[in-house]
């Protein structure tokens, strides 16, 4: 079988975070297909087809990009931040599971990009400088509870989290109840770190306290960081300040 | 004061994977820091001074970089993969928080990058494609019960985990504890992946089943993520199985 998809990360928006690799897939497509405000970040070339489709619905933009390469086209198939953190990696890979036979004989290569917790992380200092998680707060994929007991298990463990999909219209909630939770077994003056938008048009970036983390500070386009109990805030006269974790933890200095 | 100092990821190694944000730091850089192989993947420029340093010297590194800064220089310091995640940029932020008042005015950049654990999952699929974290099996920064107790808390959470750092001369039992560690609580048959050098000279990737993990297929450069019990491995007719972690979990369907 003579087709090839790319599912290529595009990194959190801006270009300047766009790798060789990525940029060089996406000039070999014949065929693009993605979320549309993914898609509208990459310039159109002559004679490239362009497939943008809604969000939520990343099985069927996974089936088409395959059906499409299978038939032996080159298709890119793009993806914001990384393809393989909570993006289309791992749908390709279930449809390619639950697809014909044929789609395993493929060519499939997977073009990573800097997820947004790397680009948040970098904006603040280092607060990722340590152990840490990435967890998706949203509740489509998996029960609320299972979410409830990762992020106990998260910070009983001493891990700093970065929350993903924070908050949208159809979950509104779902923040409030995770600073909640997370306010049982953290202190209160946890650093959290908001950062909207990181790398593109009016970003934000928002650093609190625990105690005072306010999910209406968040939108769909925020990456959330909660510190662990061993995250610092260094104040800088006319900066803002930096944000970070210690490389040593407990008696390891 | 005028000085500046980039903290920059060069990604895994492979030239494609470095952004053109990192690229554009370090032509602009009057002096280069850094790890000596990390500084051996920089191509030298007329003009520029190169200051290598050894390994586990990440405090006194910093320190030179901050100096050099604070006397008006542009710096760059180089670090591999992404500078926020065990890397650079942590130890940059402590030396600021110890070292003179002068140095809290410096500008200070981190220029994020491609991480070890997104450049191993691109290459067999999606292991990270659903709530994971980030551990370092280092045991010199931190003592080994609190990171049998963060595996433990990683495992019962189901979270996939990224071991950085699994093994060195100076620690040659510690990722066959771990994986021991790990055996009590996740099935024998939970997938495996060794990604060594990925990127660069001699990249070897190997996917295997916990049961069957042999700490002596790791050594310095090698990035290990195990799975959670959710983790996949589809089989495919002449290529490299895919693993990959489903965006679903529980009854979230």
């Amino acid at each position: 079988m003579s087709g090839h998809l790319a599912v290529v990360g595009l990194g959190p928006g801006d270009a300047r975070w766009l790798t060789p690799e990525a940029e060089a897939a996406l000039a070999a497509a014949d065929a693009l297909y993605g979320y549309g405000p993914y898609l509208d970040r990459v310039p159109p070339r002559p004679g490239q087809a362009r497939h943008p489709s809604d969000n939520r619905e990343e099985d069927a933009r996974a089936a088409a990009a395959l059906r499409h390469a299978a038939e032996g086209a080159r298709v890119a198939l793009v993806s914001g931040g990384d393809p393989g953190v909570f993006a289309m990696a791992a749908a390709v890979c279930a449809r390619i599971e639950a697809g014909p036979n044929a789609w395993r004989s493929l060519d499939v290569a997977i073009v990573p990009g800097v997820t947004a917790m790397l680009a948040v992380a970098a904006r603040v200092g280092a607060p990722l400088g340590h152990d840490f998680c990435a967890l998706s707060l949203s509740d489509n994929l998996k029960p609320w509870d299972l979410i409830e007991r990762r992020l106990d298990a998260a910070a009983a463990g001493g891990f700093v989290i970065a929350l993903y999909n924070p908050i949208s219209r159809a979950r509104p909630w779902q923040l409030g109840k995770a600073f909640e939770r997370l306010r049982r077994r953290l202190p209160s003056s946890t650093p959290v770190v908001f950062g909207r938008a990181v790398g593109r048009d009016r970003e934000k970036v928002l650093v609190c306290e625990l105690e005072a983390a306010d999910p209406a500070a968040a939108d769909m386009a925020t990456l959330i960081i909660v510190g662990s109990p061993m995250t610092r805030v260094i104040a800088r006269p006319g900066r803002d300040p930096l944000v970070y974790t210690p490389r040593f933890a407990g008696d390891g200095k």
